[in-house]
This record gives C-alpha cells, structure tokens and sequence, in this order.
C-alpha cells in the first residue's frame, strides 16, 4: 500500500483525560516526527474544562516530552492544537465547533476532512452524535470518520442502543471501532506468521492442533478503576473484545485478499462458529475468579472487595478462563482456552498453539519422553515468536531433547515498533479499518459473552477463590485438566 | 538405551598411522575420561614397524596431550596399550598375536571380546581376514567385530570382491562399516528433527518440499593426497558414500523401531526408489568440475593438476553437483540436490530443506515478496538448526520481512558433543549398528554411481572448469536452474 500523508482536522472529545494524554497525544507526535502526518493537520481539543489554548498546548508540549527528537520544536508540533471548552448539550456549541473546524480546515489545508475521537465515557456518545449532525458539523466536504473506544456497550442490547445513536450520525463505514490489541505489533503478526509462511498453514486445523492458548495476564488489581470495574469485570473488560479478537485471528480462514471487508469477514464467520452455550452448561465452558489478599514481590496487596469503589460484597470477576470450541471443519475438536486476570502471577499476553503429539514416540525406549511442538506469539513482556521442538541430546545415543528457537523484535534490525495507538490512528487516517472492530462483530460476541454473564449474574460465586500472585483459581486449571490439557507456563 | 560399560580387546591394524593417531586414540582417550569404557579394555596396536612399547605409549599420550584431563594420569590410560609389530603375510604372527589376546583378555577380564580396527590402506584387508580366520584369531568365546573404514571398493565390482574377502571371516553383523558422517552430531540430528517433532513430519513430502540441497564443501585442495586421490574423485570419495548417506537419512520413511535393522532397511528402501540414469542422460543429473588456481584470503593457490602426485592431465572431478530422484509415493517430483567439492569459497556442511511456496501472496498488492521457508542443519562451521519464516515487518503496515529463528548447539547446556569417532567407537563396542553401512547400502550406491563414473571416464571433461575459492563450475548452478531452482548461499 502507498501511504500519502494523510491531511485531516482531528476533533478530540476527552481531550484532557487520560486517554488523549497517554496515548492519542504521543501517538500523534510519533506520527508526525516520523513523517506519517505532514503540516496538513489540526487537532481541535474538545471538553468541559475551561483551558486556553496555552493551558492546552502546554498539556500537549507535557504528554510528549519523553519522546522528544531534539530536531523538532515541540512548539511547532504544539502549535496544531487548539482547545475548544465545550458543553455536549449546548447546540450553540456544535454551530461554533463547525466554525472553527472550518477555519481550521482552510488554514491547515485539510480538504475538509474531519476525523472525530470519541476519548470519553460513553454515556454521552447519543447527545453527541445527534447534535453533531443536527448541527450539521458531520456534513463535510471531505471524508468524515468516528473513532469510538472501549466498551461498546454493557451487553448486547446496550450495545445495539449506543450503535443506533452513533449510526444515526454516521455510516458503518465511518464508524472505527478500536480494540486497542488489534494495534499491537505480535498481534498483527499472527496474521502474517499463519498467511506469509508455506510452514504453518498447512498445520493450522484440528489434524495437528491439540489446542491453543491465549492468555492475557495483570499483576495490577484494580487500583483507582474499582467503581467502573465492578460494573463491568473481566468477562466484559477483556473477553468480550480482546480474548475473542485474538481468537478470530487464530482460528479464521485464509481470507481473499488481505482488506479490511475480506479480513472482517473471516473473522465474524469465526465468531458464527462459535460453538453456542447453554446457559446450564457454562460452568463446563467458563471459570471465573476473584482476586483474595496476597503478596507480589514482597508487597502485601489487599483483596479486590477491599477497593475502592467496590461492594464489599462484589460479585465481579476479576478473573476468566474459558474454552471456546468452534464448529467448523477446520477446528472441531480443537479447544481454544483464553484467560485473563488480575493480579496473576506475571504480566503476560501470549499465545501458545500446541501441536498434536506425535502418532508414535520412536524415542521411548530411549526413556525419553517427547514434549508436543509450540508455537508461541509474546507481545508481553516481550515482543517474541518462539518455537519448541525436539532436537538430539549432546550426547553418544541418539535421544531427543527439548530445544527453543526464537526471534525477537529487539534485536531485528528494524526495531522501530510503532505503539499500538500510533497504528490505529494511522490506519483510521487512511481509511483503513482492517484493525477496527465491525459492528458484526460486536454484535455476535455480547451475544455469545450475554448468556455467560447471565449465568453468573443469576448466581453468586464463593469469592474470593483466588490468591492475588498466582495463577488465578484451582478450577482454572480443571477446565483444562478435562481435556487432558495444561495451561503452558508464562 | 542402558550402556553398561563395554568390555573388550580393540586390535587395530595401522596403528601407527594417521587416523590411528588423529582420532581412535583420541577418541578412546575421550570414551575412557567420560566412564564410556571401564578398566575393562585392552588395546594392541598392530603395525609393520618395529616399536617399543614404550614408544607406542608415548606416541598414544601425545595423540591425547590436547584433551588431558588433569585428574586422569595419562601413564594409566597409556597402560592399556600394547604394541605388537606385524607382518601381515606371516602366519605364525597371527598365531602370536592371538596368544596376546588370550592373555590381555585374561589380564583385563573382557569376557573374550575381541574388536578388530582396520585403519589402513585396503589393499591387505583380503589377506588379512582370511589368515585371522585360518589361525583362529577370530575364533574367541566372546563377541567378535571388525570396523572397517572407507574406500569401501572402488566401484561396485571391487566393493564386491573386498566385502566376499571379509565375510569369509566375519559375517554381515560382525561387520561395522564407517561412515564418519552418521557419527556427527547434526547429522544424527536430521532422525531426530523429523521424528521427535509433529511439526515437521507432516510436512516432509512432496506436497510441502520444494526441493532438498546438501552441500559439503571444503576450502582446502588436495594438499599431499595427490596419489591417492587422482585414483578416486570426489564422486567416489564422497558422493558414493557421505552424501548418499544424508540423502538416505532425509528420504527414508520413519522406521517402525529406532534400531539398526529397521532404520537401515528403510536407508536402504531409499537407495532402492533412487531414480535409475541412462548413461546418456547423465548430464542432466551430474555435473563435474576440477579446480583450476585461484585465490583464497589473497594467497595464490595451485590447480588440481599442479599438484603433487597428480597427473598433469588428469580427468579426475574434484567437485560433483547431482541431482537425485527418488521414485516412491513420498518423494516423486523433489529433487535432491547435492553438491560437493574442494577448493570452493567456504567449507561447510549443510542441509537446506526448501518449503514449497505459499499457495499464493496475499501480499503481492502490497509489494512484499515472500521468501519460502527453509529448515537449515548445519553440521560445519557451525553445529546449528535454523528455521527461515517470514514474519510481519517492523512498520505501521502489515507487510512480511524474512526471519531466522535458531538453535545453535554451541549455546546448548549439554554442550558436551563426542566426536564422530568416539561416538562411532562407543556404538560399536555396544554392538549398536545404527550409524554404520550396511552392505546392501554400499552395492547399491556403488551400482548407481558405477553408471556416473563409467559415462565420465569414457569423456575427457574440458577440465579445469572452476577457480579455486568459488562455488564451483557454473553447471553446478544451471542444473537446479533447469528447475526453477537455486543453491542456497552458505
């Protein structure tokens, strides 16, 4: 793909929280040092707050200074941004807001496109889109996109609400859904580890997988999210979005062509495969956890019911491990096993495909046992592709040993990893929705995940039954001890 | 398998030669120094020159000076050997030599074991079995085994009479043929690569194999073997017997038990399915070269027919490049490439197994080609495994970039590797045939490459034909480009 730097004006809704400060700012500034933005764009900070423009800029110069490169002038990247104090329920508002995009799109040269980011709590996404094209500020000359975060609604039917009001203002088409994950660089390269390499794809289904593992691992508890997190737990916060993201990359078919409706495609068609659950059934399929007292590092931690913001008699998941099996040719049989927690043992997001054993182990007279082939994809902690084969013993009989062979980012000669925001606002820039969620999608995963969290809301779970530290509850593991299967160290 | 220290008198006839001295004592050195062999052994160096003991035991603790370990005295490992001056033709020596036997059986209590070691020139090896049997030398109580070291005949015929000369006096498994490859660690790697992974098994045929290529390269002429090696060639001095061996090992079919009847029957059933050539078609499959002067590391080197003890006309190849087909369900349609030679560009030993290309580039569109995934055991310079595979580039776009993953042994914490004679010395003392040449595998390597050397010696080649310190003559290159295919680089 020939990328030509974009030109847009960039309207941020939650311009002064975490969020944009964190992520969206950098990400810019990375964008723009390294020739993705060209002096073709403006960035209009929107909320409540009353800033300057100075206050603003100020906040911009902050956010960046660890990344600063010495031949920039953080003052001229600075000078693209302009706060704009805004009241989400006043029309007036969205009448001055257009005014100034407009102004804006004439200095910068933007051909009037207009990309807005919704960086906020949802509870306001309906007012905003409705008035954003009551007031016509959705009626542009060039091309208008909508870049909304996580989550995407409570549930199914929330989540269909909150879709109705946005795509009262904008087309699917329009509509960038992020799941940040989707941004990571090892999670993109399964796509190019399964379709790039003649090695693999030929084992990629039910006649050499045992089994694949995804897991998604904190050391963190809840610390200062305890009031939305118990609204929502792990179930919804991860499982919902990222776990069955990372499933569909893994588990869909060989798409067409590598474009965003062909890649999506194959991944909702994975997510239709998904084998239904009975609401009876769902202890057999998923396992939730709750963090206890524990100790990280020497460091005495409290219990998540201890939080703050959280009933002290919570019935939240802190914790998942679930089996996903997938009706289809290519993966009947195959258990896919995700998990997610808080306060684990180790901070990890890694992918383990286990491959069947072998139909006869020549080396047993040996007294050697033969450990299965993995394939492991590590975002976390590092950016790494290991396998683990078998090789001959340094010794006189010829007896089989395990052995590793890995590539790691760092030390590829081209280490510039772009941060997974950096991604995805490139992406959206372009128009290129591939790493973007599909309402599809979201549809069929809360109504896979909706009749789980039924299930648990109708009963209350003997939490705690973790111990913050460890790798989340005993029956986490018996979900995979079921199938003669073992979760794969971190 | 459980070793229990072997227990036996080794004779070896050469005693005072090269591969004597370069390797068997050495390598007994290292099998004693690693509790290989107990106390139980008694060696008796057989050779026409009139030694002392004395003399025979200073040369052997000067063969071992390099690997002493401080905690062996080397006088005690020295003591094991005895010296017996010989006259291969003179029967009453047989007679003596026995008697020595009977009484270093006795002395060193090795239940009547008796190995013979011919480690010297073939031309007495008739004589030589014929007057052990007719003395009853090999008439003992206990196990009886003769080693024997290549050339194994000249061509099939003198194969033929060489091997109807030793079975007189031994029979086929009292006989242990070397080949000093099938002693190397990665050689024997290839067993275990194929059959201790899931990974690879399935893809080792000709639905996923583009083609196999073997190299063994030197970078050295043929410095004082002149004499010797005019007589041979490198088809006969290495591809009759090496190369044919990695083939085997790459081509067989994974055998019902690892033990040496069944990997051998299989090595064997390879040879078998070896596509038959028309004398008239041999320069489709084979190509030869002789190395002309040249230059490595800026010193100037001689031609092959400059050398000593070659004839200045001489029509002998010291590089082959083949190409062999294997007829069977498994194989049909991949070439094996194999290659050969001396005074080309690097020494090296390595296989390279070509993955077929990906059914189709799903990144064609975005200007990336994708290199086809190679497995690379290298048993020279380095002993090391590496995968080729292609991963996603460092980049905000999904775009594919080569990788190698791998394994090198030198970082592995057995490091400890034996070399190929102790491991082929220790295989032997245990009666463990696995990695020697079985008879049937000479005549029928000797039968196919007959035809070769028979279509080569009734043509003059336009010799020299390659510059010392290249890659050989540029036919080596053209035979796989006929394919489509190319030698990897080294």
């Amino acid at each position: 793909m020939t990328y030509h730097t974009p030109k847009a004006v960039i309207i941020i809704f939650g311009a002064t929280g975490d969020l944009a400060n964190r992520k969206l700012y950098p990400s810019l500034y990375r964008l723009y040092r390294n020739g993705k933005l060209s002096e073709n764009f403006a960035v209009i900070g929107v909320a409540r707050r009353p800033l300057t423009n100075e206050d603003f800029r100020n906040n911009i110069k902050k956010s960046i200074e660890e990344f600063n490169d010495p031949h920039i002038n953080p003052d001229d990247f600075a000078s693209h941004f302009h706060y704009n104090p805004f009241d989400v329920q006043d029309l007036t508002h969205y009448q001055k807001l257009n005014a100034f995009i407009n102004e804006l799109d004439e200095k910068h040269e933007t051909d009037g496109n207009r990309l807005f980011y919704l960086a906020m709590a949802p509870n306001f996404f309906g007012t905003i889109a409705a008035n954003l094209k009551s007031q016509g500020v959705t009626n542009n000359t060039g091309w208008t996109r909508l870049i909304i975060e996580k989550p995407f609604g409570h549930n199914f039917e929330t989540a269909q609400q909150l879709n109705n009001q946005i795509r009262h203002a904008f087309d699917e088409d329009q509509i960038y859904r992020i799941d940040h994950y989707l941004g990571k660089d090892m999670i993109q390269n399964i796509e190019v580890v399964r379709f790039a390499n003649a090695l693999f794809e030929p084992l990629w289904n039910n006649h050499y997988i045992s089994n694949i593992q995804v897991t998604s691992s904190e050391t963190l508890g809840v610390e200062e999210r305890g009031r939305y997190y118990d609204e929502s737990g792990a179930l919804r916060d991860m499982v919902q979005n990222h776990m069955l993201q990372m499933v569909s990359l893994l588990a869909m078919e060989p798409p067409a062509r590598l474009n965003p409706d062909d890649i999506r495609y194959e991944k909702i068609k994975v997510l239709r495969s998904l084998k239904e659950i009975n609401e009876n059934d769902v202890d057999q399929y998923f396992v939730r956890g709750q963090y206890d007292r524990g100790e990280i590092n020497g460091k005495e931690l409290d219990a998540y019911r201890e939080s703050n913001g959280v009933d002290p008699d919570s019935n939240t998941e802190t914790y998942v491990a679930a089996k996903f099996m997938i009706d289809n040719f290519r993966w009947a049989g195959v258990p896919f096993y995700v998990r997610t927690g808080k306060r684990m043992a180790k901070k990890s997001t890694e992918i383990v495909i286990q491959f069947k054993d072998l139909p006869i182990n020549l080396y047993k007279e040996k007294g050697d046992t033969i450990d299965p082939n993995l394939l492991v994809i590590q975002a976390h902690p590092d950016e790494k592709i290991t396998l683990h084969l078998n090789a001959k013993k340094g010794d006189y009989d010829t007896t089989s040993k395990p052995i590793t062979m890995y590539y790691d980012k760092k030390h590829a000669e081209d280490s510039y990893t772009p941060e997974a925001y950096e991604v995805l606002l490139n992406d959206c820039l372009h128009g290129d929705s591939t790493n973007f969620v599909h309402w599809d999608e979201v549809a069929l995963s809360w109504k896979y995940i909706d009749i789980i969290s039924n299930a648990w809301e109708g009963n209350k779970a003997a939490f705690p039954n973790y111990t913050s530290g460890t790798c989340g509850p005993k029956a986490g593991d018996e979900l995979l001890g079921a199938n003669g299967h073992h979760w794969w160290k971190l």
